[in-house]
């Protein structure tokens, strides 16, 4: 069965507690790769940069979790065209009313990220997306931004808004920036993370990531 | 990958024609099961009735096609309720502007069954689906209705309307009444057809038809 990935947020922060060591990453390597940060102190955004190297506390830790633009380039291949990259946009990004589980003082909500599809390849982009369980996998909503609490779909909380035309439907995946609205709506007291959009780039070809 | 299912009946028949002896079925198993027939003559409807045996004719074939009523019981298991089931109507169906790939004298457009299906759930429910590819596989449209030529989805052309809640997303699946607008659009000279709803039931469990 799918895999549901709204949970996997939290559970990732939880897992990388237990490992951390195995995840810890050289400062150095991490911030040769993104070129945009953002840093939150309270959970409130404080700014946005291009540099932390001289701001990052020697006892922090780092860790990398999936990004649905790894499946794109599948997507792109399997006849799929990306609205975003047509119109050299960021992918649209909002927060939803669906809640992540809580763990500790750490809680909050869902952001999705939200590709237009025609409606004749909606069940080719589910079958496609459902290989990357490691980058959000399927989607978790397929039409009715309402009935994830998104009000209105031209106006996202991240990101660029995209044309949807009359022959496509809105697909909505768990996003890597749901961290960043957990930091805030769990007031942490310190964090840096990347900028939406602005993602780690590894050289490990996107169909490894499965 | 998804095989799509949109050419597959004008793909039965041919196979049907090739394999005849070994789809030939006795004309008194077959109408044991089945309580509903539509008489067509030069394509036209001419009537519905309860027993055929009479108007048989000994040198004709009988054969079966899928049908996505063998999925239902696996949605329902898998927490998708089915409207058509609450509401005790038969699914909705719908002429399309898909067209079948031709073969012979044999052509016309694709039919579609409608499911209304949670936005949340839709991706399960083409996981699901797409396990039963002789029962039409996943759906070929997903919203939009006007994307396939349905022009209203309240006014169906084969069995009943149902309500599409706002939360819900109208899921389309290839349907095997396509056969009988495949004889009305190709003006076949008699034919003898199940009525839309009223399915060959046989013993075989539904996760036996795969």
């Amino acid at each position: 069965m799918i895999q549901w990935q709204r949970d996997i947020w939290i559970d990732a922060i939880i897992l990388t507690r237990i490992f951390v060591h195995a995840y810890f990453f050289c400062a150095l390597s991490l911030f040769n790769f993104d070129d945009r940060y953002r840093i939150y102190r309270d959970g409130i955004l404080e700014e946005e940069v291009t540099d932390v190297t001289d701001i990052w506390p020697e006892d922090s830790v780092a860790f990398l979790i999936g990004c649905s633009f790894s499946f794109d380039e599948a997507l792109t291949k399997g006849g799929i065209p990306l609205r975003s990259v047509e119109q050299n946009k960021c992918v649209p990004m909002y927060k939803t009313n669906l809640k992540c589980r809580s763990s500790g003082s750490l809680g909050g909500n869902v952001v999705v990220s939200m590709r237009p599809v025609k409606a004749l390849d909606v069940s080719k982009m589910v079958e496609i997306t459902s290989k990357f369980p490691h980058a959000h996998g399927s989607p978790i909503c397929i039409g009715c931004p309402d009935a994830i609490g998104i009000q209105d779909v031209n106006k996202p909380d991240y990101g660029d808004a995209v044309e949807i035309k009359s022959d496509e439907v809105p697909v909505f995946h768990a996003c890597g920036v749901t961290p960043q609205n957990i930091i805030t709506e769990s007031k942490v007291s310190f964090a840096i993370t990347h900028s939406p959009g602005h993602m780690f780039i590894a050289d490990l070809p996107s169909d490894t990531v499965f």
